[in-house]
């Protein structure tokens, strides 16, 4: 049978066959049982796979095409439905192992805390990580409904686990008076827009490893109905992609873009720029 | 103010405004973490709401009103967002203080695991309930993706609790082989159509006191699209109304209709389903 | 210009161009103001047309095609938006046009109140009209939220205009007490089912001018889900379909088909529907 | 029973319980009969409501939580469906009843024309009412349809009663060359963009009763696609939200926001829009 | 990396690495550029696949498990967009390298078109190949729109090739008069309902190489929304259930689903009776 | 019968009833076969219709109205469903004639491939024509999916008939490597942005034939939504009416607006966009 005729949609776009001879990892981790408004965010990794296949593999602003890249798409974790502390635990492990074997992880979530057990596995070997946030939220919350594993307590966590100056928030409009204060007084935090951020973030990151969050609501709704919590008065799309293309970083370790829902989202137009994140952001920093 | 011209579209029609006068009490259980396939049941009780006001509150069928009855809407529980059994734990203390004051429940899920903390409280005040499930799905796994606490293990834990003898199981049709073995042997079992149990129901039931969940799931898609885990080849709503018509039971103790998932069902029919079946139900057996 | 190459995909399918030459008239009436629960019927006759388009002409049932009818696609009318009674009177007097043009208008609404301005043209030239109304509810309301021009009035009109000895209601299931109280009393009343009505209306209406009107929610929301008022429990789409081929009438002389909303229908099978019943019902009677 | 460990999805999230104490009050008036092409907008209310389930009360611009107001959700107007002109009575005179009770008025729409009854009951109490109007359209019409209660006609009767020279207009970009004209020749008229008013706006209102009327429409479809009348090229989130905070009112007595219609927003971001103005103009204003 | 802890959600539950291992072969066929009405069955087998992970693989009703069987999944072909003859091509050639490998294929549609490469390649394995039908119309047209490769014109070819006799057509409902005539003169031809069928094929398949084309229009809109030309009337879940478990055929040698045109069917209760469609076939007739 | 009182919602507002008084023809080609991700711009003409219905027939900004024009709305062609090349014939021969009766088409697809036929067209008729393009997608492959006839290779196979030179391609920012390394060579090539475009045009224009082509996906997805192939980062529909209100062109001869693709726009805001566009554009250079 001559396989090449056929094509998995499943599959991201450029993916290759072989996990052995892949640089980057892509992988799903479809958890959503925490977030407390709209739930769907388990589909998120799903939704973006057949959307890339009307993606092009080459990016013009960067003058680079995903077919210079080799990664592999894993597929999604098979985690503990509404367990988040098991499946936290199954997606730590995961990681660990994808950092073990030398290559790169780019997770789709899921909701936020999926970052959680990620940060978790990357500051094991990055000792001295970097963690830049795009969000909507600050997700500093120390609980949420009484549960510490949480979308909402998620930021808080990982600060307190790599150390809150390590930790750069961007494009933050949303959260009660605490977590403003906390932002303001311990990381690095840049509410609203993003442009503000890029050269502290330029000069901070010089040598580091640095991974990249991005909570796809930092969009406003208009650019990406898809999710979970949508907040008003967001950055557009350009000023999102412009804010990567000013970045100047030597080592980007990581990627995860979570809280894509495609179930609100008729035109699926969120799950697009999930994978156009990839692309930019593979291309730009890997 | 004058504020009977006013109306809460979020309060179930005819609802009254005092609880203790009430002898019904309608509540909501947003639980939906541990589903497999598509979220959303978070939202069934919140959709049934709005839909009730589309209702005539008189029965044809049954003529009766239900300005007969005297029922209380407690609104949503606050439940601890990704976390099955603090829920749960919450649910069966709610449901335990409504049956202290001596009233009777009408839950809306969420998930079919609130049916769990539901019958845990029930067995509590009525050793010898009995419980009716009408479900497209036996729900008798031990556990599901390693959990105990899951929509799939539901009626195992039920059964075990209330003993399987004292369960009628009836439009199953879908579930591993081990379900339907353990149903065949030890529940009252009765797949694929309702019409065959309802003379064994109404002899085994006399004089006991008897619960009623219902999976929305019972019916074919075509009739309540609204749901998680969608299975051909279901009952109409003819055939379902026409079951229960048919019942006659003495003391029917509580009840709940759970798996109403209102974001795939644009129309809304799934929720104006559940809000007929509160009428036809509390009619027929308050 | 060869116009023959174009077409107009929401003029009715098969629609001839001259007025003066058709025998049938079909216009749409697109009022929603009085309705309850959800607008959007004013799109009714504009969602039927282009369904329109993926139907055959042929029915082969009834070994007929709509080529060997005539029939004039009037567009919808101009009516004033927000008033009930303005409208009514435009309604009205479009339809005593047609009848004095001496032709058949088959109306789409819409919601139901136009059937009020309809009859009372009718009534005016055929003085012993009966009417046939397939409907879940009853519309025998005195008035409706404090005002007598209402959908949930209109059959008390119309009753009291011809007479409720001269108005068959079929397959109804939804009401206050009252209007099923006034129905069994005063209307050929039959609930829920139409096959027993059948006889009486082939009996009863032998030699009389008749005219149909069609609430679609009549079907249950499984085969109608792009209606304003959802109600279970309701006919299916063969039950509707055979009770029409059951009918012999010697004198079908206008039909209505009303509260087709297409909002919330994505697939729009309701206007499907809408458009199936002309061909069906214009091949059997007219 | 503990009735905080319940909630009401539907009811505005924050507001307290006894009207007695609240000084501002939320109502709900669902009337869209007169709109011209698409209905919907009676579900305004309604789905803002929920939608403020999933909003902080903090507001991080202003540095103030809804936890400082106290308000009042009164639910929605019980309005005679299909008659505008009854409507608007009931609509003033629930308003008049609100400001008697000294209390300020947040109305949730409905369509436009709510804003005619509500601004004769203010004009009643304060004669040199200033009305700032954001909206896409001038509703400067004489009669519309044939009707002179529409949604196109109110700002028409508010000018004469107010006299033209008390209503700003901003944002308008859609209507007849008669709207135009009449704006640009009597009321303050700042058509396409918000920025240019600020300044006149701020000058003029200094320490008059100011009331602010918001067509959801004024934003681009984009940042608000649940409307009844799409109109491209409007303004963004962030002008619309940078606008009011540059805004200096000395005493706002009342707001509105009116046509946001659910049914044709899949993620409900203008109904999350429309709890977003709640919060912001509140803390801003009141 | 232990890869048994992820899944790709979109290959067909169950299936299993190895091509070589493989019976049976499940495939997509996204070809959709001839249907008259709504285009979108392009993603039928990409909507089947995901649907297929909530689907349990035992089925009740046949005491049989997925597990049993081995299959796999091929993937969609890479057709040529827009150009329906030479995409024939390409099908047919895929199907002939399977079915020269000894395997069993089951095709996702795409539209009914597809059928004919498919036939084609099977008639030059299976010269005495019976074609047993479902679907809602012939497709007996010798050309549409001018073209005689169309989704109208498939069954004609099909009956040109492999003689009508061996074709049996059942759930007919909609067509031409010439399509009824040519069916009822000379193929097997069951109107409307499927019962009636059932003894015919059994008798006239003894010992015959069958072949199962299931346009999934054949269920009435109610039970499939999702697909390009609805037709009201149509046969219900059960009946179509029932219609296959009453079969008793000796060889069957392949089966195709098409017309699953996800686009309109929110709720994806159209694709996931195609899933399980796979699943009673395969597990009745392999 | 007074026909004044109806309207048809399917003729675009204003049009007029005779095609030769026509100065403009509206007209759709409603062919999306060769798309390679999603169809449906099939009906893109049909949903701009009744959208233009909601739409002012005045601009504000040009302060000129519709009634100044005369236009006939044709209706869409009749095309030979899924084969492009017989599609693109009927295409080319309406738009000569339309052409030979001295008029200016105004067309709206179907996909972007229509454009071919219109240039053969246009390219008779005016040898000396400048082509305007404003699109994501610079569609100048050579072939695309082995096909030469696809929406991908539309503008080379008019950049080779009219010569590159005459091509000006704005806003693109999606394609391969090969597509941009052409357009930057031989076409006038303007990526992303439109602002830079503007003086080049109008000082090249200068007294030449000038058609414009809109790919309706040059506005980011935000803007519209209802086009088969997102790209995210695109223009806002601020920046496209401002490019448009900047041109100065002495001879605009023909435009067409391409792939507005309805179905995944709940809120119709393409179609909306679409209509618009025929206003501004028509009411500036017409």
């Amino acid at each position: 049978m001559d396989f090449t005729q056929f094509y998995y949609p499943d599959r991201f776009i450029g993916s290759i066959e072989d996990y052995e001879k892949a640089d980057i990892v892509i992988l799903g981790a479809p958890m959503d049982y925490t977030v407390s408004y709209k739930a769907g965010s388990r589909e998120g990794a799903q939704s973006v796979r057949p959307a890339s296949w009307a993606m092009e593999t080459y990016s013009s602003r960067l003058d680079r095409d995903l077919e210079e890249l080799k990664y592999f798409d894993l597929g999604d974790l098979v985690l503990n439905m509404g367990h988040a502390e098991h499946s936290c635990n199954i997606i730590e492990n995961a990681i660990s192992q994808i950092l073990e074997d030398k290559k790169i992880p780019f997770t789709y979530g899921g909701e936020h805390l999926i970052t959680w057990p990620i940060i978790k596995a990357f500051h094991e070997k990055y000792p001295d990580l970097v963690l830049i946030q795009l969000d909507a939220h600050a997700d500093l919350r120390e609980e949420f409904f009484g549960e510490a594993y949480s979308h909402a307590t998620v930021m808080r966590k990982c600060a307190e686990l790599i150390g809150p100056d390590n930790l750069f928030q961007v494009g933050i409009r949303s959260g009660p008076r605490e977590e403003f204060e906390y932002g303001k007084k311990y990381t690095h935090f840049y509410p609203y827009r993003l442009e503000g951020a890029i050269e502290d973030i330029n000069a901070f990151c010089k040598g580091k490893p640095v991974y990249i969050t991005i909570d796809i609501d930092v969009l406003d709704p208009a650019y990406a109905p898809g999710t979970g919590t949508l907040e008003p008065n967001g950055v557009t799309s350009r000023e999102l992609f412009d804010f990567f293309y000013s970045l100047k970083l030597d080592q980007v370790v990581g990627i995860d873009v979570v809280e894509i829902s495609p179930y609100h989202d008729l035109s699926r137009m969120t799950s697009v720029m999930g994978c156009n994140l990839f692309r930019e952001l593979a291309l730009k920093f890997f």
